[in-house]
């Protein structure tokens, strides 16, 4: 079988390799089809080198149908159509044990930490595990990872119906948190530098903001009748972003810290004691996020169409991270059963 | 009567001036001890010129005896031992009409925006008045505000008995959340780096840490067998100190933030979203911490006489700021009735 991976220097490798019995509580997933994200970028750009050992099978975001099941699986048969929520907790940290599994202080985030996705026939836990419905697509299903972070983001955030919401960025993650946050009753603006991505958002009916053009605490302002925003998401990981998103919030406003700061950011301490606001660490989900996302893309309640901008095969990985790079893409989907020329 | 005023450029003056008969819903309060804190200091640096109108009689923290009552003022009688909440909100902005009075977008904070307590004899609103019990001195009644910001800032933290709870900076308002967590249950453990300031604090029985001798953060991991702080309060004002705060809490952990940082703070916002932290701004107090401050000092719950580093008299104002600004006093109480000469 075909698989893909990262090798260090910035370059992927397609690789022919045989395929593994499931083991013991395993299954083994004939993958159909992978996302790729940000975070995919950061290992093949070098950032988490001293985390990930090469070659690394990456990918995370994927759906597939069960291709053999392990000795003592239970409730699981081949031809079932899965995704995979790649947490692997210890239970025994104190994280773990406080019932924070999804942030094991030595989590084991598959793809990451050990072989991902990208590969044809892919051995994972069994309880990573998460059913899909016969009438959603596996094309569309392998975006159920992404959805499941907004999710997350946004029952962190506990914005409720009629709160209005500042997302700050527009790229995949942000869209999605627009569409889960729209979905739950808030209304949403999103501030994004970038025309293109502004205009997708817009046209699905979003309000949106130029940052370069507009005083966004003013407009925000002048949004919320003086009051401010019940929620911001900052989702875009610019230092400016940081320093602005103090000035949105609402007195008791909440801001989630979506995105990855590499370095320490400067934040408004003053405005925070000020309006007694509150600032949350928001990352990855839990299995309740991950079937939510799941309800939602069967809904149709998420634009899966406006965020999938592309799919290509196994063998054109390195295009898809090259166009990625570029920045202007929104997600792109490997389809991993169309591999190209055997290597 | 006599009457403390800040004229601006670091000076206070101790002036002359008629009594006022109290108006309609005000009560006149002869004043008895004034506590002065950091705001003061703030106020008579010239930090806050851009706010204060000069002359200002500043001094928010203070206990006292009714003097006068104004007509439809019910309840109160005169010789009514109370103090006062220095917090006049408009009821009309969104944070009021939200239920967040206390942090009323135009707040009027009576002692810094509106005359305050370094007078003999003090109008306030009936309002404002908080009852305090004939078993507690008047000297002792004079931290009930000081008090109220640490049950504010205690209960903003939602900590609960058994937590391990860091505080970061041994002032007078450190210590009262020190006392005031210790009191609801938790373990404390205070970081100052002033020997004189850890000393007082060891002597009341809480453990303390010097920032510039020992690694905090792994203390704070020993101490809480590999887990981090449930409830970190950042009391010290400093850059260093946000710096490494994030440091110090436990996964899904709370930091505090009830110091006041004039500029923006370097914040490690990976920490934030690795453990998904939570930083609270906290802000004053509402009433029934104002209540509850009360019962602590009744029932002796808080270290009074180890807060209270001295008493002077009106005229001797400008020498208890001074020995405030030496750095090592705690709380110096201001006797309004002990005037000495008159000017």
């Amino acid at each position: 079988m075909l698989a893909v991976e990262y090798i260090g220097d910035h370059a992927v490798e397609r690789v022919k390799r045989d395929s593994v019995d499931p083991g013991p509580g395993e299954v083994r997933v004939r993958v159909a089809y992978v996302g790729l994200c940000g975070t995919d970028l950061h290992i093949l750009h070098g950032n988490m080198d001293a985390r990930v050992r090469r070659p690394l099978t990456f990918g995370h975001e994927m759906s597939g149908i069960i291709d053999a099941v392990g000795e003592a699986v239970e409730g699981w048969r081949p031809g079932d159509a899965v995704t995979v929520m790649p947490l692997d907790w210890d239970g025994t940290c104190p994280a773990c044990r406080a019932g924070h599994e999804h942030i094991c202080q030595n989590l084991n985030f598959i793809g990451i930490d050990s072989p991902g996705a990208l590969q044809e026939l892919w051995n994972v836990p069994a309880e990573t595990l998460v059913a899909l419905p016969a009438d959603l697509s596996l094309r569309t299903a392998a975006l159920v990872e992404p959805v499941a972070v907004a999710v997350h983001d946004v029952r962190r955030s506990e914005l409720r119906a009629g709160d209005k919401a500042v997302v700050i960025g527009g790229g995949p993650i942000g869209m999605l948190i627009a569409s889960v946050a729209r979905e739950y009753g808030a209304e949403v603006l999103l501030i994004e530098p970038d025309a293109v991505r502004r205009r997708r958002i817009a046209d699905l009916g979003t309000a949106t903001l130029d940052p370069t053009e507009a005083d966004q605490a003013a407009a925000v302002e002048a949004w919320t009748a003086g009051a401010g925003a019940d929620v911001v998401f900052e989702v875009s990981g610019a230092a400016a972003a940081v320093r602005g998103a103090t000035a949105l919030a609402r007195v008791r406003g909440t801001i989630v810290v979506v995105a990855i700061h590499p370095t320490p950011r400067e934040v408004d301490l003053h405005r925070v004691f000020w309006r007694e606001l509150r600032l949350l660490g928001a990352r990855v989900y839990r299995r309740p996020d991950f079937e939510e996302a799941v309800r939602l893309l069967q809904a149709g309640a998420i634009p899966a169409d406006a965020v999938i901008s592309g799919t290509m095969g196994l063998d054109r990985v390195a295009e898809a991270v090259a166009e990625l790079e570029a920045g202007r893409a929104m997600k792109i989907l490997v389809d991993v059963q169309s591999t190209g020329a055997r290597p």
